[in-house]
């Protein structure tokens, strides 16, 4: 699959083949290819652009990821799929632990995530997905998390993740930060800090914000005080409501 | 996976079900996965109903097939994986003929299509998928057709399909209907009927509409000359504008 740059739709086509190949790797659920679509429709009608209200969030999740004490960052099949290389950064940046935590867990999909890992930095660290439920309030296999990561955080960054374990997650007390282009979710809603954007798009945005805190980090506290999550959801369900819906300035936004 | 039927979206965990199992009986590439992802957002966009823009161009789909000299109803895998039965009935209904039309074909992939048809009608006759190009105006995969089906159909029902070949058909001079839940689509702006809706709905109502028809013919003249694709088109956009998008309705719509 040769994919032309020329084409109006690059970065989309450029993501599906990256989650496609992921698949074929064995680091994907089925479900995730099928979740893979669902958000494509969602970037289609955001028109495939990063809006004020995720920046926002952006900078309200870079500033809670530096004020934390013990943040990690929850990666699945899906996050490894496309921003490997970000998270990576990200780890370092703040700095964060990686925790691999699949809904669906085998052997083989940890070892797929792993090894997509490796070739980004050798030497990077992943705690892997626990096997014991440590996570209360959820059960069956959204419970599981490795005791070394999520148990003791106080913030976790948790991308493309299930509503019931978000929800469990802001129950049992932590900060939470999600990427996830339905603001009308289970985990949008649950969430703290909901950046409802294209992960490709908002994880290299977010490891830059992180860079420019540090640099000012008087910055860091205004950030989080004007930051209203359900406000800022609203904006993004209105974003919906008052795009173009008619069809030559859709050929315009899209094609 | 058991799905309570309680669970409020019970009808759209099925489809994801039987779309997973499609994929791994063979019948689906693993576009065909994402793609029902895109449907779903739409769908769920559309509060999963069929709404009155759709009944309007299923009474219009209808007549056309009736009014067909040589109907074909061109199916893929997700068609297959989602109404295979009601594709039977319709092609008996109208009656018109059934061609496996793949755009990523393999033979793996007619064979698993022909087998879940043969479960529901060990006698359904399918065309299977032309190795030779036989539609102009387009190239490739999609180009190919069963001398036999489309290339001497005047309307040709093709659900779910490719935009490039949707052009192609109506280029080719072919009365063009299709099932597409998004509004925007090429698919959707190039047919001649375009019935925005989810294809697990709109099929067994395209069934009883086309039996209603033959009942009382007198009908068909009117719901042709009524409809109008453009118009229609723009009702459905202008319903994903004027649905609800604050989260109390959408609580209510949705879950």
């Amino acid at each position: 699959m040769d994919i032309s740059k020329n084409h109006p739709r690059y970065a989309s086509l450029v993501s599906r083949k990256k989650i496609v190949d992921a698949f074929e790797s064995g680091m994907l659920a089925k479900a995730g290819l099928i979740a893979h679509g669902r958000g494509e429709t969602f970037d289609y009608l955001f028109c495939e652009k990063t809006h004020d209200f995720a920046i926002d969030a952006i900078r309200a999740a870079a500033s809670a990821l530096l004020l934390a004490k013990n943040p990690v960052i929850s990666v699945n099949g899906n996050v490894t799929a496309l921003v490997c290389d970000e998270v990576v950064a990200l780890s370092k940046e703040v700095p964060a632990t990686i925790e691999i935590n699949l809904f669906y867990w085998t052997r083989e999909r940890e070892d797929a995530i792993r090894l997509a890992f490796c070739g980004i930095d050798p030497k990077v660290k992943l705690l892997g997905n626990g096997t014991k439920p440590k996570i209360k309030g959820t059960c069956s296999n959204r419970a599981k998390a490795n005791s070394k990561g999520i148990p003791n955080a106080d913030v976790v960054l948790i991308p493309l993740e299930d509503g019931d374990r978000a929800n469990a997650l802001v129950n049992a007390g932590k900060k939470t930060i999600t990427v996830d282009l339905n603001p009308f979710s289970r985990t949008a809603i649950a969430s703290d800090i909901t950046i409802v954007d294209n992960i490709v798009r908002a994880f290299p945005l977010l490891v830059r914000e992180v860079a420019r805190l540090k640099e000012t980090p008087s910055l860091i506290p205004d950030a989080l005080v004007k930051f209203d999550n359900k406000a800022n959801l609203r904006k993004a369900a209105n974003y919906l409501k008052n795009r173009p819906y008619s069809f030559e300035e859709e050929l315009i936004c899209i094609r």
